[in-house]
């Protein structure tokens, strides 16, 4: 058996940093050894820190480990970093400077211009930016890579299968989010319960620009970033886990719908260990795909689309459907980290 | 005290019924003479045949009606229907035959050229059809007039407003629909709870063609339907009343965002006397509307409109919401025949 | 037109102050003069204060009061308090002690035995109880009285109508909590989306304990405790407002079903403004009552009974039900103040 | 590998008919080769006739069975029934006539005399009563044993462990039950959002009946009832899967905390593969158990139980969870036919 790489959590405590513990558990190529997070926490075990909030026990590998605060060194080869923005920016860059390879879930670096934004399946060639990255920041053998906010994921992977195959030109997307997304305490029920909340702070901005960055292509340049431009209307629903996207899309390529869906049947799935069989799942049920039934499709780490159709204003529509703390966050960047490994950079 | 129109409801033990029990009580033109409703509920009191889920007791006025069949005649001058659509076509022309104006609520007759579709703030001046319709069916004294689909209600006022002022080219409109929309029993719990439902049968076709005979004009032909398209997709959310439309809007002509605000805020109301004092509301608080804050503005008739932007796309977004069985459905209705009486129709 | 009292409301944007603002908005007797609030909203607007979170508007009356610091003196007559216990206790005596009748909803005082802890229809004679509290603590013209925990409100009524006709022994209750009974932001989503939550911290003690004290007779020493024992089972549920009770109770004195039935049915109501017409209500529907229909029965302030059957061990079984944030809160405290005046206290 | 035993499942496309299909799929004992339902059904493969409604996809394995009409013979040595209680007693007597094991999760001969009410891991020597079931109906070789209502299973475990220790004489319990034990469509929407539902038809008297018979003891003459008496008032709440027991008993014999707790903790597990590591699972932390977060424990198959204290009129007081399609339901049939098989009955 392998040696495994060892993983620390910044953040640890948080929903994010939970889905962490719960995704590493058993995982053949990590085993978490440090678990970091505030000041508060920092002292006691893991299992005393930590008010754990997902369905099941607390991982017995993790229990007993005491937290440490958010700060190198850290006793590990790699860290996860599921940070608050207003404080991952500055961590981060600290932990990539003491020579840590940073597979952040945060929005600080995702949109800067030698940092990777990656979606494995799509970009992962885009961790060719991590040279150039080390050797404008001085970072060593340190590094930070991102993966995307948790509503672009559920509408950029057919939003990919149609761009290589035809070219984008718009995007509508109105999204309908889950309570998961806010972390924990999160959204109040008060604010949710027989509602929809219209507003998610800063939300639709970040998903009107970091597609564009992960479907551009990796030049001498650094990344051209792709040319459509994606319009967002975000909702927070009533949903427990399970991100839905109204989407509408306008083509610069005239396409028939067998052959639209047959571009998102067959775009291509990766074989490492967190990817699923299917990456994107196309179902033709008239009510699919649905957050209860659809979100945990490969492990909660497949897309699933459905109700494709042809628009009467633009080209074509459809539904789009992840798992918002596994596919569109901790799990995104588990699958960063098996690919780093896989091409030689961890 | 003037004397009241005597009222009689078709489908009278359904939801959108009980919510014409509920409007009509203590109405000052209206009162409910006759309450009639499928066979297994014919013979029996009111507060029998009927299983009320409105908050609140059933009105006391109508407990001991008598519940009588769907046929003409029936004891009362006007009837309101909330018939579902395998029935509503046969049964609805039977009573505008027997000579009682019918106002509508089901969707049989809503698109038929010789049918007015109303909004009564947005094309009341539509009731010239029904001349046109008592010669063309050879109706004596009964009508038919309808309103719309309650999802079309969520958005079409605003849509007027602009439509007006600048000329509409397209439309997006994703809405997220309440579960009483369906009825009762309606949406299982199992579909709804912790999920979005992105399928509505028959939705997004009506959706798609309302609005257009709405803000048609009626000329000697009959109406023009507005030039503008369109596009749909219809989700059922976990919210008990209010629809909630997220829109994209193409104008014909240059506006500014001042300019769309205005035309919204200043789009006239009525007064009758089920008309709220604003027709369409709007709001510049970032976290609304909301279904559970908003849905019962103007006693439930007001639409709420908020998040008005510029888009990057088309010219501007926004977020629309009405109240989906009153304003939406039994409200409408009832400010219909208001709107009849004042024009000397009834 | 009487003169009104000028009230002062103590921690008035949280969620029972707005309840406040709400429920005197056009009260014969009362007007609403000053708000104060923690440090932070001190010196804003009210409307700018407050994250406005019930359905409807602001009321117009209180938008433009500029909120003050909760310290004594305030503009106004009385003071309406709804302050988290572990300020109310200090700065409510300074507020009865500065001359003001200090009308709370805080848990603070409710168990001291100077304090009358009332329920107007069923104790308001235990007002008798404010002048050895003056004597006691020189408080001078000022005094406090309070409300009972809002679940203790939903089966103290039925208690009482048995109680007094039969002589209570032994109360099992397991109550269902709303969500609103928490305050702002209260309840994580995420806590009660899909859930049933078991605990609310110091719930129990306090159901086990208000009840005797409601009950008891006011004599030459004080208040007499009922001499009755509750066991207390509380849960938070997924409802917005409305808590309902599950009850059974065993009685001193034989009585039939229909007696029971009786007791609740005819124990006497108020004749105050904010007094419902029917105080107990009780129904033999076999699935009410339910929150969502029934917790507004007498604007909020009746207590709905049903579901009252004999049990198989105890004497007893009902389910009761009261609206949390109106009779459980907000509406106890104005009815108290009505009770006061109409009793020559204030 | 063992030849598997060939099983088909009665009433295959309801809700209980879809966990039997989802736990039967890889079970190293048994394969489905038959699926019976209404005549609508027949004639189609299950995964045309089954509206899917369990997260994930249909079992490959049954995806393509053709459904059958639901009577004898069938293609299989052991038959799961979850028919509805209206067709249930004849069905399963025809199937038993016919030499089938009967695994019954129906309740229509749950109390009948001869017929064994398991829970494998309480009373599993009740299979004793098969014989004699055999002679006086004239089975043959076939036989039907059940499993209890699902609000029972969620309390009759803890009750067992403290009933054998000290002796049990009354309980108290209120279930607040989850909107899956109604089946599909089940419960309306419009009836448990933001709601209580204080009845379920035929649950109260099922409730205080099946523990008595589970915790019998057999002898020659049969059952000998245990002489507890319990009272049930029971709720549907909001919540998806698991129901909510909270709990009061007295004991006959004086115990301590610490034994109560103890004699819960150690109540025998089985080694079935469907009995999960602990069939009673304790939780000391406050807030527990929770429906979403400890329902999955032991696979759906555990028990959990918390807020174990001493009660102020009965002896104690606690809160007991089980999954109540799982454990309550399809999980219990199954691990009864595993029981029959470990003791040389099928």
């Amino acid at each position: 058996m392998a040696k495994k790489y060892r993983v620390g959590i910044l953040g640890a405590t948080g929903t994010v940093g939970q889905r962490f513990a719960q995704l590493l558990e058993g995982h053949p190529q990590f085993e978490i050894t440090a678990m970091a997070a505030s000041d508060r926490s920092a002292g006691k075990p893991y299992s005393e820190a930590c008010a754990w909030k997902l369905p099941g026990k607390i991982p017995a590998s993790v229990r007993d480990i005491v937290v440490t605060p958010i700060e190198p060194p850290l006793d590990c080869d790699i860290v996860f970093s599921s940070l608050p923005s207003s404080v991952a920016r500055e961590t981060e860059e600290a932990f990539a400077r003491a020579g840590y390879p940073v597979i952040s879930n945060s929005s600080s670096y995702r949109m800067d211009e030698d940092v990777p934004l990656l979606i494995a399946e799509i970009n992962g060639d885009h961790v060719g930016l991590i040279e150039k990255q080390r050797e404008r920041r001085g970072f060593g053998k340190g590094f930070i890579v991102t993966n995307p906010n948790c509503a672009v994921v559920s509408f950029a992977p057919p939003l990919a299968a149609l761009h290589r195959k035809f070219g984008v030109e718009s995007v509508f997307v109105t999204t309908m989010q889950a309570i998961s997304g806010a972390g924990y305490p999160g959204v109040a029920s008060l604010d949710i319960t027989d509602n929809v909340f219209p507003y998610i702070a800063g939300e639709e901005p970040k998903v009107e620009t970091e597609a564009q960055k992960i479907l551009g292509v990796l030049g001498a340049n650094g990344i051209q970033k792709a040319d459509f431009t994606v319009s967002a209307q975000c909702f927070r629903v009533n949903v427990i886990d399970g991100h839905t996207a109204s989407v509408r899309v306008k083509l610069r390529q005239p396409s028939t719908l067998e052959e639209v869906v047959d571009a998102m049947k067959t775009f291509p799935s990766l074989d490492l260990h967190s990817s699923p069989e299917n990456f994107i799942e196309v179902t033709d049920e008239p009510s699919r795909p649905q957050p209860k039934l659809d979100r945990d499709n490969g492990n909660g780490m497949t897309i699933t689309v459905g109700r494709i159709f042809p628009d009467n204003i633009f080209d074509y529509r459809f539904v789009a459907l992840s798992h918002n703390t596994v596919r569109g966050a901790a799990g995104s960047a588990v699958l960063n980290a098996e690919l780093l490994i896989s091409k030689g950079l961890i």
